[in-house]
């Protein structure tokens, strides 16, 4: 606002009191859209907050990372996913404070610093999580981690310039570092990352240079661990390594990075030059779960009960990567993926809708329903986990591809994804190889011998 | 570079000298890509140098302001388009300055400040031109252009967010002007950005809102000339701006805007409150055309002569935009369109081949060929100029669309935007309504009366 107009007589926009329960929910990723519409037929008025304008497909950012897809591919705007659900408001809105007190979330204001509330009956904490640098926070400016649409986008232009560096770079030592790619993490976003980019490096790019071959380029996935894909079975694991290393990754076990230098990557001593790098190890709950009064674990997430709320405040919920949930059935923790965001959401919407319409019984402890795990490692390659079986190769790779065309929000996106994944299936091209931000565009060039006593 | 490495003994990759003359086209738009094909059978070196690592199909670049397209179905990576030209090197770099004593290009270096000088045989001048504010450069912030990807994506977040914050916003007034967006200039970029921001309003955003209808956005488009489309003939220009008025857009005849503020905008003493102001009047040269040590015009473009070469630098030539150039059959300047730049490319090409092969006959004088002109004014509706017969409504949208599709850069392009279109076509659904930029979402809320007394 101009800051000349008085605030005074400002009414809130569909927002008034009218009696109905108001359900808030914060965050519109898999957790946040599961239950509003979990909530669609109630007799309540649901809020969902979010700072962005978009549901974002998190399984398939990697794609837009190496260029693959566009950002629109993966991402709806909130309001046409809800349009239909007469009940949902959409506010865009940055939520800085959560007030159990007084029952209200304080929104980002009009005026700097300056927040606004709104109250709440109930409240569904669903932010996600975002990369976290284990205390490392000056590796975030060198090694980007891949959450949001921004993020994919910078590690596109990153891994694009990369080659550009490196087909004007004279010195042999420095093309080397240019053209090698460090991903610290070897978990389901490090090893597609590292599949999908060894495959547009293989197979996309080649002909496109002149002075270097991009198939030379190096892709360096280190794990803490003693095996990629953890959370995967053994089996899966070893399968994933092996379709990863005939891609030509070189796969690292057992390492711990220790520093990362704008030169490279320490693992200890041993030193790796690379001017890339990449970060796909360890999630952070956001913030703003440290604003609430209660204690959280060392990952900031909210620990809840077996409804999903949080102890002491039984209509204030978190779902999803945000909180610290444990499956009633194995008493194993629910795993930070989209199944378990959409099952949480749908449970405690579940029990907010009946709540309203009265029925206050005891509420059903959650129970975690494994639908089975996919990672994709390249195009027509893949590992699964389905029904206690390892699957690998193109039929994991069928299975995967029709598993996110069949989640992925909206008509639209179903189409334009699978239109994309035959072109580059058909023709190895990647649609979407731009490099953004002119401004950051600065290409070391070699000094050029003359050309001029030649010629015309 | 690390800073610490030394330059000595850098070689360049791939452009050392070899006895070939050296053609050096700066920009990879249409006249740069014409002139560096045209060159594709030549015993020479091309080297196109840009700061972009795309090439722009610029007329849809509006349908990437209006979420119709995403950036990716508009831009291709150059290196793709020109992988199969063997004599062909893509430089990605920014050109600071313009040597002609010394016959080399300036081009940003490694350190900050340090120019790295190309040396060339031929030059090719074709940068295009970006928008300009006629000496009212503070107007920029407020009234952003579009002439790159990075305009569009910006017109279209600040767009898409003037609905989000009308959304939320109490007071009449201040929601008036947020759903107020003025257009400066009427020529195809505003009327096309006009007919789009019209339609949008009117029928992909209605469901979506709550508290807003969507269609009573107030969509101006302000024309300095007495007629909009002023390059068409007199007959279409009256009949974009019926099919425009018939779309909701207000369009004012005869009015220069004087002054833009944050609250609206001037045309004297008339003040229009409008919240989002978009410029698409007047072009300018880029400041490198300065650099070169000859008279420039007040556009900075370069005057040429027939052969589209510099006076006095037979070698040195300036294509498209960025030349102030005659047709030799009309006598009348070249105009600022992807057609005027594609045939000077082809020229100016066909010139450097003939004497690279030896032939240093007369250079023959350009003529311009006017194949027509289009403008399209929302889905479904255009108007065109073709062979002296002014078309519109449905054949028109269809001339324009196959005309846009055939141009189009790239099989994958043509795809995809068939498709986008498709849908737009048959849902009235916009693929790419996406937010850029988190950290400017800041939505001015209300106060929120208290909903806590009802409920649960």
């Amino acid at each position: 606002m101009t800051g000349t107009e008085s605030t005074a007589g400002r009414t809130s926009i569909r927002l008034q009191p009218n009696g109905r329960p108001r359900v808030v929910v914060l965050g519109g990723g898999f957790g946040g859209l599961a239950a509003v519409r979990e909530l669609r037929k109630s007799n309540a008025d649901v809020i969902l907050v979010d700072r962005c304008n978009h549901h974002l497909f998190q399984p398939l950012l990697y794609q837009v990372a190496t260029a693959t897809l566009d950002a629109s591919d993966i991402a709806s705007p909130i309001r046409t996913v809800l349009r239909r659900q007469q009940n949902a408001v959409v506010v865009l809105s940055k939520a800085t404070a959560i007030d159990l007190e007084r029952q209200q979330l304080m929104l980002e204001g009009v005026h700097e610093g300056q927040a606004e509330p709104m109250p709440f009956d109930w409240l569904v904490i669903a932010t996600g999580a975002h990369h976290a640098y284990f205390g490392h926070d000056d590796w975030a400016k060198r090694a980007p981690g891949l959450k949001t649409l921004e993020d994919a986008i910078d590690i596109r232009s990153r891994f694009l310039l990369a080659f550009e560096n490196a087909e004007v770079e004279g010195d042999d030592k420095c093309r080397r570092a240019e053209l090698t790619f460090v991903i610290v993490g070897g978990g389901p976003t490090g090893c597609e990352l590292a599949g999908s980019m060894a495959q547009c490096a293989r197979c996309s790019m080649p002909r496109d240079f002149r002075g270097v071959d991009t198939r030379t380029a190096r892709i360096v996935l280190i794990q803490g661990g003693d095996r990629v894909l953890p959370t995967f079975s053994p089996k899966t694991s070893a399968r994933a390594q092996r379709i990863l290393e005939r891609l030509g990754v070189e796969v690292r076990l057992n390492q711990h990075v220790t520093d990362i230098k704008e030169e490279g990557v320490f693992v200890g001593d041993d030193f790796t030059p690379a001017r890339n790098v990449f970060w796909a190890a360890g999630v952070q709950a956001p913030s703003i779960t440290r604003t609430m009064g209660i204690e959280v674990d060392r990952a900031g997430r909210i620990p809840v009960g077996g409804d999903c709320a949080i102890a002491g405040h039984p209509n204030v919920f978190a779902i999803g990567d945000v909180a610290s949930a444990t499956c009633a059935k194995t008493g194993r923790p629910v795993p930070g993926v989209a199944q378990g965001a959409i099952q949480t959401g749908r449970h405690v919407g579940r029990i907010i809708a009946k709540e309203i319409r009265g029925k206050t019984s005891d509420r059903p402890a959650f129970k975690y329903f494994d639908k089975g795990s996919l990672a994709s490692l390249g195009s027509g390659r893949a590992v699964a986990d389905i029904w206690g079986l390892s699957v690998g190769g193109r039929l994991a790779w069928l299975i995967w591809g029709l598993v996110h065309i069949m989640f992925l929000v909206g008509f639209r996106n179903r189409i334009s994804v699978m239109v994309q994944w035959s072109i580059q299936a058909i023709f190895h091209q990647r649609g979407a190889r731009l490099i953004a931000g002119e401004e950051e565009v600065r290409v070391k060039l070699p000094e050029l011998p003359s050309n001029r006593d030649h010629g015309s």
